[in-house]
């Protein structure tokens, strides 16, 4: 093959890593920049190209790889730009069309969608959906993001913003505010944040003795999981909580496109059992009749490491 | 063209509607046959393509039909299958090969899906929705279906039930009981029981004067918009009720498929601005930022006594 790899390159709001990648889905080389030193984009943009460069050097130069995918908060897949990504030093306000700067640069095809859809992609290719048609891939980070496959496609919609499930809000009644403006959004419960937010809510609201009481307002999800790994009850609650609105929800997107499986991914993934388990049973038992105990939830495959940059990477291949 | 015709078969739990229509979405001849003086289901097939036959006598005869397309509750479009379907006669328990049995005695390609679906295939083929890649069609009948369009195509999903967005339950909270035996669904408040029910309960719970209290415990929710229309405020205030569940579920779909518009069929869509007005509101008071004011919601412009036949005939035209 003349051109036997593609880059993949995953935009986050302090680090952006790259890497070049294999059809069998191994890194060959990877590295990373700082996301959050560059105001202008066109700064960030040269430094990115520049690194890219760099590290092409180590698997034979650029002119092997047949395309660069790339994963980043608010990315259009129909467009190619980024578009009032807050948590980007640079990426306020108005549409960035970075994958038509990014090709006008290095004259290789560029393609772009928001990290969720992304990892998708990336499972599709590399990882447990490879053969899928019908799954949705749900990431639990700071923020919790989804990508829906339909068909074997990645749903982008019309506007190519689809797939918004952690902004949905099964259950809105009473719910937390959210940064988007609105309530009870999954993603105030169902994040990395979510989960610090109902550790700091129960800690205030009881008397129940708990190992997180010793933990300061700084407390996050890792030392709640830390906690429940350690038997705490209380932490163990937490996860039982975040997982019982996760599951909740997972039974409204089954009524929508009835996938085959839903696959998680990201930092919470590493609670396992401790936040599987709840989502299985409380999607069941929200489930209507004919999808109850159908639907397969299981935990992405894909080394973690390296999956921001395989998700993105996945992206390459599929530009025609 | 050699065969320019094809079969629409709408089958509902009291009457079935065939009808042959040309390309241009003209029904040229349409009757109808019991559904629910039929025990058995072989019967009811036996009279169903008898009927279809004299009445594509009309037309030129069966050999100018290219295609048979059939909206069933609960059809399945992979499998052609009818499958616990309770509100039809000879429909409950196994899966009936509904779509098979008819080719066989007909010999002529047979398409068969759920009659949300149908409607969806139908308002992109001759309806509102030409040419559009991205919609969801909400029916508002007895319950409350829906047919979701995604790139083009119906989401079937991964076993040919996708799209059961009646029962979703973005309002969830204290809700009624449904059918399905869980709560809260959008259907037992947006469909046409469902504005009846309101209306009981809104009736025994106060004491305000309205045109409704009249009527006798069967009170329809035709009764609710001819009162409505009367200007009675508590019916005005019922379809504003409606139109809110409505509204906040859309809004969540749209998280979902981020459609360009949704298109509302069916018996409730009578109700014109009295229903339609509150559904914009509480859409865009509901909807993430990037979306708000930018999807249309609009009835089905197609004629009611053919829609139903329209929708499924559209069917037999994708058979490939």
């Amino acid at each position: 093959m003349d051109k036997p790899y593609v880059a993949g390159i995953d935009i986050g709001g302090q680090t952006s890593k790259l890497g070049i990648v294999d059809a069998r889905g191994t890194v060959l080389a990877q590295t990373s920049i700082r996301t959050d030193t560059h105001k202008d984009v066109n700064l960030f943009i040269s430094d990115l190209c520049e690194a890219l460069e760099k590290l092409a050097e180590k698997t034979g130069g650029l002119s092997k790889v047949r395309g660069i995918g790339i994963g980043a908060p608010n990315g259009n897949y129909y467009t190619g730009t980024i578009e009032n990504a807050v948590n980007l030093v640079w990426g306020g306000g108005f549409a960035i069309p970075f994958a038509k700067l990014m090709r006008d640069k290095l004259n290789i095809p560029v393609a772009l969608t928001n990290d969720a859809n992304a990892a998708a992609v990336g499972e599709m290719t590399y990882g447990a959906a490879r053969g899928m048609k019908n799954f949705i891939m749900i990431t639990l980070g700071t923020g919790v993001g989804s990508g829906i496959v339909i068909n074997g496609d990645v749903v982008y919609g019309h506007d190519g913003f689809a797939g918004e499930l952690g902004h949905t809000t099964a259950v809105r009644y009473n719910g937390r505010l959210c940064n988007c403006g609105r309530t009870g959004c999954l993603e105030t419960y169902a994040s990395a944040i979510g989960v610090a937010r109902t550790a700091k809510e129960w800690l205030e609201s009881s008397d129940e003795p708990s190992i997180l009481r010793g933990i300061s307002d700084s407390i996050t999800s890792k030392d709640v999981y830390e906690a429940a790994a350690q038997g705490d009850k209380m932490a163990i609650r937490i996860f039982e909580f975040t997982g019982k609105k996760l599951g909740e929800s997972f039974a409204e997107f089954v009524s929508f496109s009835a996938p085959q499986a839903i696959i998680l991914f990201g930092g919470l993934s590493r609670a396992g059992d401790l936040i599987l388990k709840p989502i299985v049973e409380h999607m069941n038992a929200n489930l209507l009749h004919l999808w109850k105990n159908k639907i397969d939830v299981f935990f992405s495959q894909l080394k973690e490491s390296d999956a921001a940059i395989l998700g993105a990477s996945a992206l390459g291949w599929e530009i025609k």
